[in-house]
């Protein structure tokens, strides 16, 4: 996707361990006219499949997978990382590895939102290693829901997390492969 | 608003000690159509006021705050709950009560995003003794930055922090106010 490859090398910040900070547009502030670009480019890459559901983890998923749900007309859903008082104990759950915060936390969905009819899009801001998205993978599994593929906004090609799902059959669309970083460039894949 | 009142007497469910879950549509799963809604509704109530930045809390703020900055044409932050290695340092932090999950947190939003030139328009899913609002609302102060409002979209009226928050001059707008819950059933404000 052009426009956010050209935003990424525009205001985009690398930092040492391989950190691209995009918090200036993507996840943190979040610039919601490109949110809504990249709903509609979902739902242009993913035409002519059914799907039902958005599934997406919290925090900075949930913008994304808002703008897509609303470009599909059908609901999101966001799995939550720890679980809440107010949330019902009837939910699939599974275990992801943070990268980020060093920590393994439980994501959570409720049953009553994730069944066996829906055909779900999996949507995130990134993919690296690709712990979360085998997360979410699990809990449409749990569903007996069928996986329809997943959309990342910015996947990091080089920790390999995207590959290794898409040789196990799954499909991975992202609309910004990073194959190279390093300390002050990065290259996109072709 | 109508349209959401209506939606909370079909599918929100009522607990002991007052909570009201909307979790089919508003904060766990999400029905994207009224989310826009709302983010039009806000825009409507704010007409005539400029407004350069969406704030809200993660995470079901979010979705909300997306759909309301596109309404206006501008950015939206989101406050974070904890510190993580990958914010910068130089954040703004005030400390929230949770009473649904009875402890105390920090939210940060980096310095970078929220500046003295900023006219703000804060917005969340619930409003009620008002103390992530008035987080929020610290954040804004320390930044220097103006405060134009409050957009709600459910705000528990007898639990007060909204009518103090307007007794403070604060302009608070939300979509719908609960003034009285039982177990079984609920009353909007007129």
């Amino acid at each position: 996707m052009r426009v956010l490859q050209e935003r990424i090398l525009k205001d985009g910040r690398i930092y040492p361990d391989n950190i691209l900070k995009v918090d200036s547009f993507l996840n943190h502030q979040v610039d919601a006219s490109l949110l809504k670009e990249i709903g509609l480019e979902f739902r242009k890459l993913y035409e002519g499949t059914e799907v039902t559901k958005i599934l997406t983890i919290e925090a900075s998923g949930i913008g994304i997978a808002a703008f897509t749900a609303d470009a599909f007309g059908c609901p999101m859903l966001f799995a939550k990382k720890t679980q809440t008082k107010n949330i019902s104990s009837e939910v699939y759950t599974a275990k992801v590895m943070s990268y980020t915060h060093g920590k393994v936390y439980d994501i959570i969905v409720s049953k009553e939102f994730l069944h066996k009819g829906d055909k779900v899009l999996i949507v995130d801001d990134f993919l690296a290693n690709g712990a979360a998205l085998e997360g979410l993978i699990s809990l449409v599994k749990q569903a007996g829901a069928t996986l329809v593929g997943c959309g990342i906004v910015i996947e990091k090609g080089f920790q390999g997390g995207g590959d290794r799902l898409r040789s196990q059959g799954v499909r991975v669309e992202s609309l910004a492969i990073i194959d190279e970083m390093t300390d002050t460039s990065l290259q996109f894949r072709q």
